[in-house]
């Protein structure tokens, strides 16, 4: 039994993609801007590899740049803007500290920030619309929030910037960290038309410290610095060969099936639904939510509710596992969606893996029932 | 035996290196900012990673903050200048691309960049001494040259510094690049009086993607995004402990007799020289140099000599492994550091291992030989 329910937080690396990671690592060990046969081979299984990633996710492979992982994906754009006249970015008020953080910083070089509430957890149409100016550079809108699961509308919101942009003759950067999106809910970049996004390998059983920044023109873009010139020019540093290959196999597995399988996780969300609902208790995440993701008020503060799931096996968490006062970040990610104070104090948050089996889900029920019951 | 001459582009992860990464991703899979056992089981693990490292290089942990490698350590110094008011920056003329690719971005915010000639690849006290002005803040040269192996004399030039500071009542940052030097020449924080460095796991037979940014007085940093508040604010992304521990074993592995090891690759340095030398080739490396690295000006371009030794099974490089243009790169260092046209042009670099052995350096002055020689 498998009571781990914090897989938006991180989940455990599949056991091929661990082999492939080791595989990797002995057969092409090179550095890939070597030019031997050994750096040529591991040059080489790098194209491969970007090709494998590209064709899953039915985009150009020179549109993947390899990184570190999420947060760097999302620096590296937004950084980036410290390069061009400052404007206006808009970003969502529920968005990841590895974007919100980012604020500060651009205010003090002249650009205007705003934050779009989230009603419900969810970015309105009309608020986006208010607040496009022309001189609105950058809007960054998550594709699905950590803390609650909140699916954005971001094909909607994208069209309006479109059209907005006809008016001002001049293109807007869209976006979407889609961290929580990949694998997880309906998620094309073909159809999506969204300039930028940002992903994680161990959001979906890769390895840690490799990401992906997915750049639809990669040539209008300009990172603060190429260091040694790899990944096009896009992002110095050796490449993380071991990583990357690593990460196409879990993501090759995670995909296989995506639909079945999220169908059967939203079953297993909606067993967990109900039986809070029949103990009482508050269902924090949106209706329009990834079937991965489930928040609800428990009847005790979090970091005490979590700790007697914990107790019990059972491995949930506040909200989101970043920052070292994660609890306060949750907290404020749900009072900016509308929640109440108690509400956003008492929030836990239960995050499933599409490896999650029915008994987990009986057993993560039956231990939510004796805790709420006090037993 | 093994003909890999390329170990300053990277080495081959250690056995016990790759064995603790997989333990580790067994083990401690959780995220270690999760409150849950498991997180906090990583988070531990993660403080002992930090602690064993800090105490391999005798310094306080609180000064280690882990990055995805040098080059991003590097990015994370650097570009956190862009919060403070602009002054004068210092670098060598012979730092890598990941200090140097930043220079057009501090420019265009109003620093005065100022790179230090390197005659023979040394960078001269004077010629330091005459470039600090009272708004200097940030010097940057690194401990060894990437491309020749030449050791700067820091403790030298940071000693300079300490002294000017007094005049100017302020301190100014002195940042080295230590990639090339951790565990490959006598390398000591506690008598190195400065404030910053980079490394690397990759360099020291530990995993890709990981590396480290050392800082002696970690409050005073502030860099350009905290992300989701990991590494004490220092750096954002979930650790990638898999990779730290790695790294950890690595280290210990390869510091372990240090001295004897960097004696006994000296001998094989020389004896690769002397054979050089006999063949009537020139010595691109300072006297001053690692034992690790060993460039020469071979009597064809870099490139096809370089191809030549790879058709044989001898693994070198033209220069540094990095970038898109390798070898412009090399050659432009080599230039700067007064090499001729010709000698830059037709650069050659050998980088050994702490495990080469006495066979296959007899087996590459073999091969140089028979190239040389036109056999």
């Amino acid at each position: 039994m498998n009571l781990y329910f914090d897989n938006a937080a991180t989940t455990h690396i599949s056991e091929n993609a661990l082999k492939e990671y080791i595989r990797t690592s002995e057969d092409f060990f090179a550095n890939p801007s070597s030019v031997h046969k050994p750096g040529l081979n591991a040059h080489k299984k790098l194209d491969e590899e970007r090709e494998k990633i590209a064709s899953l996710l039915k985009v150009k492979s020179s549109s993947i740049v390899f990184t570190s992982g999420a947060t760097e994906s999302i620096a590296s754009v937004i950084s980036s803007l410290l390069f061009t006249t400052p404007g206006k970015i808009i970003i969502s008020a529920i968005e990841h500290e590895a974007v919100s953080s980012w604020l500060p910083l651009l205010k003090q070089y002249g650009w205007e920030c705003k934050e779009l509430k989230a009603r419900n957890g969810i970015i309105s149409r009309d608020d986006l619309i208010a607040e496009l100016t022309p001189d609105t550079k950058f809007i960054g809108i998550m594709a699905v929030n950590n803390v609650t699961g909140a699916i954005e509308p971001i094909n909607e919101l994208v069209q309006c910037v479109r059209d907005y942009e006809k008016t001002i003759n001049r293109k807007i950067f869209f976006f979407a960290d889609s961290v929580q999106a990949l694998g997880k809910i309906e998620y094309d970049l073909t159809s999506l038309d969204i300039d930028g996004a940002s992903f994680s390998a161990h959001k979906i059983n890769g390895p840690r410290g490799i990401g992906m920044l997915y750049l639809k023109n990669p040539s209008s873009f300009r990172p603060l610095s190429t260091g040694g010139g790899q990944e096009r020019g896009k992002r110095g540093g050796t490449e993380n060969l071991p990583a990357i290959a690593a990460f196409r196999v879990a993501m090759e597995e995670w995909l296989t099936d995506q639909k079945k399988k999220n169908e059967t996780v939203s079953e297993y969300k909606l067993m967990t639904i109900n039986a809070l609902k029949e103990l009482g208790l508050e269902i924090l995440s949106p209706e329009i939510s990834s079937p991965y993701i489930l928040s609800f008020a428990s009847t005790l503060p979090s970091e005490v509710f979590t700790r007697m799931l914990s107790d019990k096996g059972v491995y949930a968490s506040a909200g989101s596992a970043c920052s070292n006062n994660t609890k306060g970040e949750s907290e404020k990610i749900l009072l900016r969606m509308g929640r109440k104070p108690n509400e956003a104090k008492n929030a836990v948050r239960l995050s499933f893996s599409n490896s999650t089996t029915k008994e987990d889900v009986e057993a993560l029920i039956s231990i939510l029932k004796e805790i709420v019951n006090g037993k």
